[in-house]
């Protein structure tokens, strides 16, 4: 390492005068992140500044802090640390620029800056605030955690992959392992072909999930090929490393309420967009996730564009973008936990099966949860909670203020809290070319689904929910899905019908089991180049009338002769055409 | 998973009952675990009766707890967890069965009990506590950290090994991966070839370090082909393919105070068997580190036996074993952070360098701390601490009482405590057959190694210190080493002579630094198959008189021609035939 130049006196005096100077504008609500040391389009270190300006905000209870127009450039070194739990994402303990914990009131204005983040570090995670507004900024990564390699020729003993320079790799050990300049690795879990003409995911390409790396052999610099018999891929498509796990997620809410996030593009980050857990009224409006402008790349971001896990209140998505990212465009449910075992008549060791949800603790006193066999997927029991005991992240005893019923099955049975649903509203947007579905909507609240645009390589709706797989708790109760356009989704294998309505209600249950209920679907358009429109099972209410139904060649089709609507043990059934 | 019965009413009573009872005896000072449900011989998981156990000595401030001599087994599902830096360890969210946070006089007694763990759990995590005992119980792992092959043939292709079912495994995408009855992986690091007749490391046998796992072929269960050209073995010697991380040292102390081990068998963990951090008084007795009986395994524990950073007070090591663990039998020495950068002329970010350092909290306001060059690594001057604020587990920003001298060199000059000094005895022990040295001796009190046995693979004694590379803090200041056997030390590759003082003194600062300081050596008797006995440098006071050399054919002398003595750049030096 060279020695650094010794520090200079005039700087620090220049610094303590501007710090005085801020202590006295504590009136003034406005900060500029300049006032801190920051320098736009210095690619400096900007972190420490926004460090100091928020120990400044929090003990001055400022308002706002504005970036003036330009790039501003963060990497991990001064960054906050902490250990945070995200569920469906990757705990770790992270490092973490804008660390917003219990913060009120508070707008951070961008002004159209480009935020530039370098390495394993979280832009913004915001605990226990209220009254947060983000907005004007783009999020986007000097190197990437996923990688993408050009496919120049396939055969039986693999593929041949070009990597541009924004991929370093090397092989190590005989295996393929992506880097960067500061020898940071990207570790990947799966593999993924992308149409680059498209700009979508390669028609009806499939998931590849390889562990522990690729063994490969470098031909030239740049030129590798991936030792894998099984692999397939097109010449002139790209091949995605996807990042292994989900661990830097742009946006992450916890236990916050009245959020607003306004004017931001996040071409890329290793996570999700925006993710909220047992957070309360959020507003989303001109959000766009989408492929950074002027790489080349077929991704933008690596996991989800949103996601809401237990959260209440008012949420609202509109007149937003959501495109290219590696998995849903929007996904909103609750969790249960698995009773593990009874300790006495009224109380249980309760366990988070998921491994991205451990340490998801929403069980509190005075909580009310619903007991429900993991067959049916319906309540059978609502239980008051009135202590709780967290072991570890995955296992917590919960008594209850009376005992359990009879009928417990310990090792099979969930729990999920019925305190506080979503009011969903998504309207004004367009969600094309990410892989899988558009939208999970598992939120029990009122749901409204309105002037969107869906082009998604799944099914552009999913109703979801079990306790078996995934844990996810959903089934909902009032849904309206009115004037979109539906065009030529269902392009990829990552779902059955436009529309799908499954659930992890067991096969011998779903005459019985009315998990999903009320969803209205009416004047949308359709374009479809298979017949699968709607599928669905254990729905009470099921309305699809007045859409419009247009052909179309965009893909081919694979699925000629399927029903249009496949849809068993529901009743209050209203389909045209069926 | 299977459904499993209902609580039973009686048990409940019964624990009811027993709780009760154990409230009306708060005065007894003794409790027996199996009081919480723990059954001896059982093999159930006796973890969630040691957390009750602990809740209650808590509340109640009972001073024993006993076990029972019989069977115990510990998994990680029931266990505490806690986000564990621990110096020369790898950090982690650790599962722990013993936690012991603020304990205070607490005696837990095994009675001759063994303690087997399951899979990643840490045994006892002692921290802030005070006169706390272990004593009578052996450590030890249903499934190794490392695994073991045994070499069956080696050609050019690489080498065949045979694994033995306690070391399962599986090729997954042509990379060897070893794992567990509940699918738990653990990944390796580095290869060391042992000879399983004389129960110690293949004479001059060097570790293979790789990353990402090895290509492997399995030509019939159990029997794998490592694919790994440059690897080399001797038929009939085993591979140990030693553990990627240190993650589950036995016995891990911090910031607690008179802590006595006594009569433990630590057979196996995954990392470290004592290590102790930031602590005072600390005593072992009766200590083995050994090899799990009837297991044929050739390795004990994957790490260093015993292990103390920036402790004080009395560290008494006497009587003890320490045998076929992968690293040294004893490292004492301090931590320098580097000095990052200036922030005011009072004012400097410091980085803890090393990787398995961060998160080492050791500078506080009030501390003394050395300022040292890493060249010749002697203070410069001496800093009294202000203030400290955290950024987090690799930078800290220290403000000091008085500004930082003109020559200070950032990026390169070095800091460490000098408030406290363990004074350290180590005697009547036995050293031998491990990985690496015998014992790294870097306190600055008193010093006293008598009446041990080494028979070690690399230097049996090592001073070591530099602000470099590993920034370790060491140069002692008074050390005895007397009446010691030194048995055919160095057929191995970890040292350069029976006693090495060595440093990262940089070359040219070797003639003017005394890093090391008083070091005598005598009445001891050194058997020896090759001439070196003695290596160093920058040391003001080396006393090496009366000592008894002997010849030995034991193992075959690489070294013939080499001098007994390699001694430069020394001061007041007395040694006998140099």
């Amino acid at each position: 390492m060279k020695s650094k130049p010794l520090f200079c006196c005039c700087t620090a005096i220049a610094l303590c005068l501007s710090f005085n100077h801020l202590a006295a504008q504590k009136s003034k609500a406005e900060l500029n992140i300049e006032q801190f040391g920051a320098r736009k389009d210095s690619h400096e270190d900007a972190t420490a500044a926004v460090q100091k300006a928020l120990a400044f905000i929090r003990k001055n209870k400022i308002s706002k802090l504005v970036f003036p127009k330009g790039r501003y450039d963060f990497y991990p070194e001064r960054a906050a640390e902490k250990y945070i739990f995200t569920s469906n994402n990757d705990e770790g303990l992270k490092r973490i620029v804008f660390l917003l914990e219990g913060f009120s009131n508070l707008l951070i204005d961008g002004h159209g800056a480009s935020f530039v983040f370098h390495g394993y570090v979280s832009p913004f995670i915001i605990e226990h605030s209220d009254h947060i507004t983000l907005k004007n900024f783009s999020v986007d990564w000097d190197r990437t955690f996923h990688s993408e390699g050009k496919i120049l020729s396939a055969d039986n003993e693999g593929i041949v992959l070009s990597f541009a320079e924004q991929f370093p790799y090397k092989i190590d050990n005989g295996v393929l392992v992506f880097t960067d300049k500061q020898h940071r690795e990207y570790p990947y879990g799966s593999l993924l072909e992308f149409d680059p003409i498209k700009h979508e995911t390669a028609f009806m390409a499939s998931d590849y999930y390889f562990g522990h790396g690729q063994p490969a052999r470098e031909i030239s610099p740049g030129i590798v090929r991936l030792l894998s018999p099984g692999i397939k891929g097109n010449p002139g498509n790209v091949m995605v490393f996807n990042a292994l796990k989900r661990l830097c997620s742009a946006i992450t809410v916890s236990d916050s309420r009245n959020l607003s996030f306004d004017s931001l593009n996040i071409y890329h980050c290793g996570g999700m967009g925006i993710v909220a857990l047992r957070s309360r009224d959020v507003s989303i409006r001109h959000l766009a996730v989408t492929r950074s402008p002027g790489t080349g790349r077929v991704l933008s971001i690596t996991a989800d564009a949103t996601h809401f896990v237990n959260c209440g209140g008012k949420l609202l998505i509109e007149n937003s973008l959501f495109e290219n990212q590696m998995d849903d465009a929007a996904n909103i449910h609750g969790i249960y936990v698995q009773v593990n075992s009874l300790l006495t008549p009224s109380k249980v060791t309760v366990q988070l099966k998921h491994e991205q949800q451990l340490g998801f603790d929403f069980i509190k006193p005075g909580g009310k949860l619903e007991l429900v066999h993991n067959t049916d997927m319906e309540a059978y029991d609502t239980l008051t909670v009135k202590s709780v005991n967290r072991i570890n992240k995955e296992f917590t005893e919960v008594e209850f203020t009376k005992a359990l019923p009879a009928g417990l099955l310990t090792g099979k049975d969930v729990l999920a809290s019925i305190d506080d649903y979503p009011e969903v509203t998504i309207r004004h947007c367009i969600i094309q070319k990410n892989r899988a579905r558009g939208m999970l909507i598992g939120s029990r609240g009122k749901v409204l689904i309105e002037d969107n645009l869906f082009h998604t390589s799944g099914a552009a709706i999913l109703f979801e929910g079990d306790g078996s797989y995934w844990f996810e708790q959903a089934g909902v109760r009032d849904v309206t899905l009115r004037n979109n356009l539906f065009d030529n989704c269902n392009y990829g294998v990552w779902g059955n019908a436009v529309i799908q309505i499954g659930s992890g209600v067991q096969k011998e249950f779903r005459n019985v089991s009315r998990y999903n209920r009320n969803i209205n679907i009416y004047n949308n358009t359709f374009n479809v180049f298979d017949p699968r429109l709607l599928n669905g099972y254990s729905v009470k209410g099921l309305r699809f009338t007045g859409n419009t139904i247009k052909a179309s060649d965009a893909y081919p089709n694979k699925f000629a002769g399927a029903k249009p609507f496949d849809v068993t043990d529901c009743s209050d059934l209203k389909i045209d055409g069926f």
